[in-house]
């Protein structure tokens, strides 16, 4: 069987799908029978050189010409996100199933095209916009579709997870593992998205949405980036057994839902605190399956072609029933799970330890001279207690811990 | 969509089945659309008592009846090789979908058995086989499916797993580690299948023939078991920064193989040696993935169902075109593929060291006292140079070592 792609951008994950589907061409084709030929390509500018051969692909900046051509299969690594969304839409209308990588316009718009391809008979994928190469978004469909999920949780940023590695390896600052990041490519030279936790959270929100079959906005999900992380506190944990992480948190908390980013010691001991550097990593906790985790690559032009590749063979051998779109809102919980926290305070140790015993709150203090802490599970009330009482430097939870 | 389902096996797997599918009913019935109704159970003892609810399920020992009623699609969870595959069998050919859950019998049968599925247009699902809740069977199939695969490697047996982090965290000999295994019931009574490696090895060819679509036979499968393991080797190593795990491992060696089961030391910060206890866990590495894990519980009721009931909804949900038959016989490659190595002799450390130096060979002495190293990788042959001159007490490879 031989299925007609038009490619819809040609950046570091177009690049890497045409040279992908180049050199596995025959592996594909003789484990799943499937062969793939990439009749256009859409692009901004027709004239620059790419580096991928592109020998007999049209390649056009004109998406009509593609809309009015006879393909089988879209596959949009543009970016872009109201008028790109739009594009797909028209694709989903004409019952042409798209395979999709743009999590900033997903994270938006996926209910609406999900409805349309519904409607159309067709489907949409998008295995590569959450955790690159990661397959967790075919496992959560398919591997994963016997269990009730409560948690789904991981490090879905490598920009940050690359600053925090830096950090906790070589004691860097903050600052100074920003600009390495930056300087080897892995971050912007506007690391917002990054740093503050919103690209980790757009993630955040096509897994929750998978994993509780509800429909989140963005604005649901909690953001804390990393761009106050001292390494003083990342230090001072170390020698507590805790590593910190920037991580996505969906949880169900009796059916409504706690949606976060945000940095979290984990032991040093836990399959999170050694997924380093520019990795992924994505945690799931099944009413049957308990514990389960999802490894690899979280970004690179082959990595991610790994993934968005796999969704055109899928597309082309798997004929699924049509998906339901959930049809609920999910609501957030009103309170703060119980967690415990590690605390770090500008104020006189022993008024600090004096005040927490007053409390009833076990803890441990981690540092004879500085006034850090680490708590036993206490609820958000306790939490907001010794907030109003002292000035808190750092408070970030612990994964896990009882 | 409802489909008619008969159980065969009503044990550990064959329980959680049944109590998965009463408990997570409504869950799979929304997400999937599909219903299961359990018509028959097939066991050996129609009188005992189950743990799961049998009520409106037609409990038989006769598997003729089950095979001349209506049945969707076989769930066979009771082991047994060659009569348990002539049943499987029957089904195919019959046209109906097989879900198993026996390795045993797969690891014999499996191509006679995808061969007969491909002939009568139907299929063999088997996720629960590798790695009990892990889905990596479906994984390689249906995720992986864009990659040349060079390389699994995993903790496929969740018995030797405990046993070998018992020794290592708990300073415990084998003999003792082994005891505490059988008496929580992860290991039987004879342990030989799990200590020598036979499980593993099992899952291990299962794992390669779907990776690079060769077949392969059992024989085909080094077997080192951990019944030889010296908790004196753990210890020394732990010292060194690295950790015992037992793994099965089948790598691509340019279009050769190395199917092995075997203790191999991974570095202490790897991701394989924080999967402690009874877990398991599966690496892979692709030509376009690099490398990703997927870990999670080996073994038990619930979690092993996890896979069955995933099998269950996939048969249902999922049209796939007829999968290959692996064409060809993999090959194994003659020569061992070059490794470091952690090594022990019964022999004075001078002598040792003195002959190492003379082959131009990397290596590092763990202990002053014991003549423990650790090598630089080398090939197989300088490996047998050293085995020729001196007693070697222990020799295990250190896994990604230069």
């Amino acid at each position: 069987m031989n299925k007609k792609i038009a490619l819809l951008g040609m950046g570091t994950v177009g690049s890497g799908v045409v040279n992908l589907i180049r050199e596995n061409e025959d592996l594909i084709h003789s484990s799943s029978g499937v062969g793939f030929t990439i009749t256009h390509v859409l692009v901004t500018d027709t004239t620059k050189t790419r580096t991928a051969d592109v020998s007999n692909i049209r390649v056009t900046d004109d998406i009509t010409e593609i809309e009015n051509a006879d393909i089988d299969l879209a596959v949009e690594v543009m970016g872009g996100i109201d008028s790109t969304k739009e594009i797909i839409k028209r694709f989903l209308q004409k019952g042409i199933p798209v395979v999709t990588a743009n999590k900033d316009m997903l994270a938006v718009h996926i209910d609406e095209l999900e409805q349309t391809a519904a409607e159309n008979n067709t489907a949409l994928y998008y295995e590569a916009a959450v955790a690159g190469g990661i397959p967790i978004i075919h496992t959560l469909q398919h591997s994963l579709n016997a269990n009730k999920i409560s948690k789904v949780m991981g490090i879905l940023n490598g920009t940050t997870n690359y600053i925090l590695s830096k950090m906790a390896f070589d004691g860097w600052e903050y600052d100074d593992a920003l600009k390495d990041a930056q300087a080897i490519g892995y971050a912007e030279a506007d690391p917002t998205a990054d740093v503050e936790g919103i690209d980790a959270a757009r993630k955040t929100l096509l897994l929750a949405r998978l994993a509780f079959d509800k429909k989140f906005t963005l604005d649901q999900v909690k953001l804390n980036g990393i761009s106050g992380v001292d390494i003083k506190d990342i230090e001072l944990a170390k020698s507590a057994g805790l590593t910190l992480k920037l991580l996505g948190v969906a949880e169900d908390l009796q059916g409504k839902y706690n949606l976060a980013v945000e940095p979290i010691f984990v032991e040093t001991t836990h399959q999170l605190a050694n997924v380093h550097y520019e990795k992924n990593a994505v945690f799931v906790n099944g009413n049957m399956l308990g514990e389960a985790m999802f490894y690899g690559p979280g970004a690179g032009s082959y990595e991610t072609a790994s993934a968005v590749v796999s969704d055109m063979i899928n597309s082309a051998v798997i004929t699924a029933e049509a998906k339901n779109v959930p049809a609920e809102n999910g609501e957030l919980a009103e309170e703060l799970a119980d967690s415990a926290y590690y605390l770090r305070f500008n104020e006189s140790l022993h008024d600090v330890q004096s005040f927490l015993a007053s409390l009833d709150v076990q803890f441990e203090n981690i540092d004879t001279e500085e006034a850090a802490f680490r708590t036993v599970k206490m609820s958000g009330a306790v939490l907001q207690q010794i907030k109003d009482k002292f000035a808190v430097a750092a408070a970030y939870k612990i994964n896990g811990a009882e």
